[in-house]
């Protein structure tokens, strides 16, 4: 077994506190990752505190996992050692359903295993990236190009794949008007796809104050939705809306600003079910639509996407000893736009 | 100005009644149609008694129209005297928005003219189907092959283009499993044209004793959602469901039956906003859609379509003066499948 320290909350009213457990030995087909960098997702927070289901404690969480390969197991065929590589929300699959033969393993039928707060198919918790190394069978890992800044790469496994993957599936690009409502973690990396694919991007926000950052990602447009005037400028202009909210919040009157036959892509997950009137769907052929992270070949296409563009997430590195007060900023969305845990602070 | 007989509802709480009003002169790019049947549709109903928007009155319901052209001015090219042709749900569009340039009329940026309950572009009340005449602009009217029972295509007009269009729009067609809810008017439809695009057709109902009528018009499987075993074996199935339910229903339990990146297409209009929980799309990428009728090109093409291949629309013909009968039986689905009046009885 592989001794490994890690950042665990013990229970869903206790804070992240370092933790050391076991994880499993590397087996044929399995690749050892030494963690450097760990991205702060908002799932992390949700899930340790148990507000989406009871979770498995302790939690070690943390998806956006990047490091170094230490260990390749005999049969490994992908990687060798000293690659750099990466490891995103899922770390196995059935790998024979329609989807998972399809390249959707995230939609695999049984359920894909997380990478924490879940049971592997061994009947084991899984445990995240909040932690020193990591063991995981090679088709769930992705490779890394040197070209990038390895820090503001991690991000992308979740962040940006979450956002990648509904752009390339609904094939957003030149001609569409693309808005993107959110201007966090994902909604960065959703302006900076939107852009390299050939839309128009627009951001759309409750907060004057954000136009300048959206600009500086690459946003055309900014439109505040609390004005009544440049709301209505843009009413029935976008063809497609990337809502990446996880908030409860009114949807219809995004609905409004789609053109006919557009579609409003749900990727944050807000809690209450959305109020949908099928007024605000059927006059204008309109979707309502969900997404969620991507394939492992996609994973790798979007890192070979962002190695050719220099597309990377605009990162805040911390210290893993401050990760109780970086959640707490993250709920105010004071940063800009993921917090990153430099792990050699572990 | 024309003299026509019809039957009107002079307010929201009268029941229908004979009516004599005047349609304007047969204009330059105008069709005057004989009206010898006209389709009884579930939104005549909802429109009379204003349960969806305050109407205007006297009211002359019916966007089913077909009949014989007796007149046509001077510069239509289209139609000549004794086609057989018929009229929809709309009798107007702008014309020139990026929709109506695009073929979809229907979605008129500045809203197409409803064939009744509306002002058309000279401000003057538009009057519908159930009246001898009417008069419509040559752009508006579609021409009707000989071969097929006329007042059984009354229902293609409205329940007709409105099924075939989604089913158009999203390519259902052989490989695809597109499921049906709903088996009145619109879903009996859905089913005839699903089937004839080569879909595995299956009818979702809640009442076992349709199953037979569900296979008769060519459905490949039935199965009643009440039944929680039979409801358990189509989970994550179908390719796509058909929605024609008007009245308040859960979505929540269809989205569970499609498979990864299914649709949900309603096509009937629930008055309630539906309840659509983000983890009912985002684990499938699924999406809900809506859709109305189609546009005129379109309709034409479905026309042709059903020419080609013998469809047409289980009728049960009625007297006008028994409308009021008609509209409580069809409260309680006591219809196979649509109303048509025989206007020589007005």
């Amino acid at each position: 077994m592989i001794q490994t320290k890690a950042y665990a909350a013990q229970s869903p009213t206790t804070d992240l506190a370092p933790w050391n457990f076991e994880r499993r030995e590397v087996g044929s087909h399995d690749v050892q990752i030494d963690i450097h960098y760990c991205g702060v997702c908002h799932s992390d927070l949700h899930q340790i505190r148990n507000e989406w289901f009871p979770g498995i404690f302790p939690m070690v969480p943390g998806h956006e996992i990047v490091g170094r390969i230490t260990k390749v197991g005999d049969h490994v065929k992908k990687f060798k050692v000293d690659d750099l590589a990466g490891v995103g929300c899922m770390v196995d699959s059935c790998q024979v359903c329609y989807n998972c033969q399809d390249g959707l393993e995230q939609y695999c039928v049984e359920g894909n295993t997380q990478t924490y707060n879940n049971l592997g198919r061994d009947g084991q918790p899984t445990y995240g990236g909040y932690s020193n190394t990591i063991v995981v069978r090679e088709e769930f890992v992705v490779g890394i190009s040197a070209k990038l800044d390895l820090a503001a790469v991690a991000p992308l496994l979740c962040a940006g794949i979450t956002t990648y993957s509904p752009l390339r599936y609904w094939k957003v690009g030149k001609g569409h008007k693309l808005a993107v409502v959110g201007l966090g973690g994902l909604g960065h990396m959703g302006v900076k796809f939107g852009v390299a694919f050939g839309a128009e991007v627009t951001v759309l926000s409750t907060s004057p104050s954000k136009e300048q950052d959206a600009r500086a990602l690459g946003a055309h447009n900014f439109v505040v939705t609390s004005d009544a005037e440049q709301l209505k400028a843009v009413q029935g202009s976008f063809d497609f809306i990337l809502d990446t909210v996880a908030a409860d919040h009114d949807v219809n009157m995004y609905l409004s600003l789609l053109k006919t036959s557009g579609t409003h892509i749900l990727v944050g997950a807000p809690s209450k079910p959305l109020e949908v009137p099928a007024f605000s769907l059927i006059p204008g052929r309109k979707s309502v639509a969900g997404s969620t992270i991507g394939g492992i070949a996609e994973t790798q296409e979007m890192l070979d996407f962002c190695a050719e563009h220099g597309i990377v997430s605009d990162i805040e590195l911390i210290d893993i000893k401050d990760i109780t007060g970086a959640y707490e900023r993250m709920l105010k969305g004071d940063v800009r736009y993921r917090f990153v845990i430099d792990i050699a602070t572990l």
